[in-house]
């Protein structure tokens, strides 16, 4: 049996290029006592993906030259050493790049048949609708009736977030890049406007969407688009750093806001998190979002790419802002 | 009676100069009815003066040209038409920097007579005090026995913290410039250590005296300073924006801290606040501040400077940072 695999080779400098990752075939090896074998189906491409591959200790270390790249993925056990798991079962777990997954059961779940599709739990039930929760309730602390902004508000974050702000009785403003985004975002986000910052005055428009100030910014982007909300939050804001996919390309020289002494007259706060630091509440944030799923309030939404030897080119998809939702690879 | 007053001339680009301030002889209009004169004692001199006099509106519209250099002060009342004050009362308000005060009580506290240094009230029991108690305790939310770093140490608001942290029992390192004021920020404010930015790697020295993080970062300067606070914040991090005098001669072209990506792995939030956030709490930090002061636990530097026709010198000490504790200009 054969694995492919998605191996970091050389570290980029600004955009991931050719270079960047070797894709190869390799023998599996055998099973050790408790382990699995997975057939992937699915894996989560993700902004924070691109990171990793910087020689730079975020929350994780960077990666190593020659590792597999990381990744949360979904598939079938095909074969088990593990009492726990059965041939047939599907499973998640942080299983990489790659068509089969061999080894330990470590932090690997498995999935109940139930009428969801398992491609959420890698989207709007997995790392990115949990991103969207804890960042917008816990780190936000939004209050009903506030005034939400969310930038890349199509993406797989922040489509949740405009969903979740909705449904709290919030007034929210998306950014997304382009008129079709845009329009999805109003019209199935629920979105009351939606800035498309490639062909509109950012500022200005935030200006005139929010004549009382923003209270939460929900962030994604980074650079001028954080600049333009943190000279308009209201008094109280909160601005919740969830990612900035602007300036992951180059992670050494970041664009710092240069008006963040707007917090101190409007006592602000930008706070960043990582999901993990909410793990206790994992089975809380999933049961909200399965209900307001179930209930109409709150869909996911995911956009699938074929192809393995294709990761390269659907990764640099995130970072030209070319994903609807959520962003799978099927294997 | 002669007013001599200090009123903004031209608006300065970059650092205060000559011609920034016309500083002239004034007659006093007569009284209204309600109103008081007050010859005034003392005024505070304060970074936050540099800020007013850009056409930047911060938490206050900025100053107009002509308009009198706005300052807290202290007095005594020599002529009344308010049934409130009597000829001889030590009164405190938002008098402006000049020798004679004549308009509305509105605002202005009439300081009863107590063991307590009437200065003070310009200082550890004015803005400054209040700013480092509101900053530390309330933004800050300090916890006993955590890391503290705390910039522009010696300084008006820094030396407070200093002391407020050392006596709730946190592990306290200052920053200041100079080997006299390092001197002064451990033997006389109770910091465990002092990194002189002046003659020692900042970053190194960071890392080194905090090897498990820094809880909360109080920033008093901005720029590389907080950089390389921020490159070392522990998990759960509350990083407190004071003000960032570094920033202040060049409002227009701040820099932004370039690694503020890091709240995100460490959970951490930075936070903004000016004291009237927290007006309904006045009076507990204030009987806190004396008490602690009464005690021996807490000391107020004052450094008092004499001459109105020396005003714009005096405030140039600060952004050079020649003050030692809160700076005062004797009238």
């Amino acid at each position: 049996m054969e694995n492919t695999t998605v191996r970091l080779a050389v570290r980029p400098e600004g955009e991931i290029n050719d270079r960047t990752f070797v894709i190869a075939s390799e023998p599996v090896p055998s099973l050790s006592e408790g382990d699995i074998r997975v057939a992937l189906e699915y894996c989560s491409v993700d902004p924070a993906m691109r990171t990793w591959l910087s020689e730079i200790t975020s929350y994780v270390p960077p990666m190593a030259i020659g590792e597999l790249m990381r990744s949360g993925g979904i598939g079938e056990i095909v074969e088990t050493k593990s009492a726990d798991f059965q041939v047939g079962d599907k499973v998640m777990g942080r299983f990489g790049i790659q068509s089969v997954y061999s080894g330990s059961t470590l932090d690997v779940i498995k999935l109940e048949s139930t009428n969801i599709d398992i491609r959420h739990y890698l989207g709007g039930l997995g790392g990115t609708g949990l991103a969207a929760y804890f960042g917008l309730l816990d780190v936000g602390a939004l209050k009903n009736g506030e005034t939400v902004v969310v930038s890349a508000a199509a993406g797989a974050v922040g489509h949740i977030v405009v969903q979740i702000a909705r449904l709290k009785g919030c007034k929210v403003i998306g950014i997304a890049g382009g008129a079709e985004k845009c329009s999805r975002v109003i019209e199935e986000y629920g979105a009351d406007a939606c800035i498309d910052y490639k062909s509109e005055p950012l500022a200005e428009r935030m200006k005139n969407l929010c004549p009382d100030g923003i209270d939460v910014y929900f962030d994604n982007v980074g650079g001028e688009t954080l600049e333009a909300a943190l000279d308009n939050i209201a008094l109280g804001a909160r601005i919740v750093i969830c990612g900035a996919i602007g300036e992951y390309d180059n992670l050494d020289s970041v664009n710092g806001p240069r008006n963040y002494l707007n917090l101190i007259g409007k006592a602000a706060r930008m706070q960043g998190y990582v999901n993990f630091h909410f793990a206790e509440h994992y089975e809380t944030a999933r049961a909200d979002l399965i209900k307001w799923n179930q209930e109409g309030k709150l869909q996911f939404r995911d956009q699938t790419e074929q192809g393995i030897e294709n990761f390269p080119a659907i990764l640099k998809m995130l970072f030209a802002g070319k994903n609807n939702g959520k962003l799978l690879l099927k294997i």
